[in-house]
């Protein structure tokens, strides 16, 4: 029997919607800091291009929306609803979320929110951006992220990557 | 020029989404409340029926939907996300919610509210159930409604219609 | 028997708690599009000389707070929590909410969303602040309010007192 | 010097606030959780005895309160608004929310997300009750808690002790 190799590599699947790029960008930024911590990989994923398996074989899942209405846009949703046959086999995962908006208060909040009610559900372990960040629900910004949001994206990213590992171990 | 005749007349957008039946249930002991009131019509209409004319010319929305992992199934949410389009023409028309849920404490409120969210964001005047039904969020159950619900159900509809015609006037 | 001569006048009261000011300049920002609508009396008045009395005489609330951990002040909340007596009174009266907060994503929305719930369970009427303001939950703004925020404070406090107004005729 | 024989032994603190006596009922049936897990320690606390050095020497925090107009009752919220001084050192501990309400749609599950809120800007990890339990927000019921509210809530004190022990190791 061969053991294999990347047994103690764990994987993070950050999955996003995005139209005009900023919550992609925002993604981008989370990356970065998941790469910082080692033996874990990651997973940059579209709502179109995730599938069951990317949820099954992730450790922690961060999941981006910009902000329509004041909860997760429902592309992001549908993946929620559709993926509820493998509910069970989420739990303890660790889970986190990100959003963009057009408008100050325009729904930053509820959205991230939102996303963090569905992964509860799922039964996940989450964390909002860590202390030195905003230390809220997680990270969100109006329009495209400028650097502050940069450095504070890579901060959630790699808390979620730290506490998978811990976790993990 | 003809002036019609239904100028006074004004409707009652219920729409909602349902697979097991039961959201359905709700939304026509909703319809039951608002047929007590003179004068208001209603159009009854599943998430994949109901179009932006719907919307536009309905002078108050009652929408529902199933707990999905918290807040509105996708394909409601997909109805709100879509009309983006026409939110500036959608203000000071009145707004009400309602949701049905597998599980007790499952997520029927924070359905509610995810409704209400989208609702405040379309600039309309949001309702919950009134004090003499269950005095909060709106009308939820779990699973089929039972006849309190109904009776519950109907007053949000009265509500919702007795408050459409006030405005009119 | 004397017929009031103020049996007409509408009153709206605006509530706040403010540690900073930040809050109470908001609030007054409100009460200047209170005051920009005829026959529409205010008042203003702190978490901890508000009475009952004035929640019963009011045709509109608005209540605001600074952020503390996501929700509503204690010293607000507890306003609500200890006229629970007077709850089947309220029914009907227009409500909406504002807040500041010190960290731009860092609970502005859900501060505004915990008074809106606390409303809806009053029976109340909701509206954000209008769509020709920012359109959302209510007016917020991170540390004091700047022109732009006045401005849409303004709009909201006229909102209430318009929809109050329109609600007594 | 004599190194502490409990160095080892985590700590979980209960906080509740309850005036029929519901709520401190839930919170003895998490507690029975807390106890089914070695080397972990509780205390069982109401919000006017916990202090700031409860907070500070726990390794998880579970928060309960009866439902009062949608979200946690004033008590409990004035407890996490006065301690905002520590925020800074609370971050990491476990949290996780329970309540109880009147009403079976009344505000439960906002009134657990307000408590959830509450925690996610104090920087804890969050989780709710274990997908077999209810996998939601966390222990809820309306009124006293019946036998099957009981094994989820003691369900939920067992996660928070086995995380907590879990991110200590």
């Amino acid at each position: 029997m061969v053991i294999p190799m990347n047994s103690s590599i764990s994987k993070i699947l950050v999955i996003y919607y995005s139209k005009t790029g900023n919550t992609k960008k925002l993604a981008e930024e989370i990356i970065k800091g998941v790469k910082e911590v080692k033996d874990i990989k990651y997973v940059l994923k579209t709502t179109s291009e995730v599938t069951k398996e990317d949820f099954l074989t992730s450790d922690g899942i961060i999941a981006g929306s910009p902000v329509y209405f004041g909860t997760m846009v429902a592309d992001l949703k549908h993946v929620f609803d559709k993926f509820v046959g493998i509910r069970k086999k989420i739990g303890d995962k660790v889970g986190a979320a990100f959003a963009t908006s057009g408008d100050e208060s325009g729904g930053k909040e509820t959205t991230m929110m939102s996303i963090i009610q569905a992964m509860l559900i799922y039964g996940m372990i989450i964390v909002g951006d860590p202390l030195d960040a905003s230390g809220h629900y997680g990270v969100a910004c109006k329009g495209s992220p400028d650097k502050e949001t940069g450095i504070n994206a890579a901060k959630l990213g790699k808390r979620v990557a730290l506490l998978v590992k811990k976790l993990k171990n």
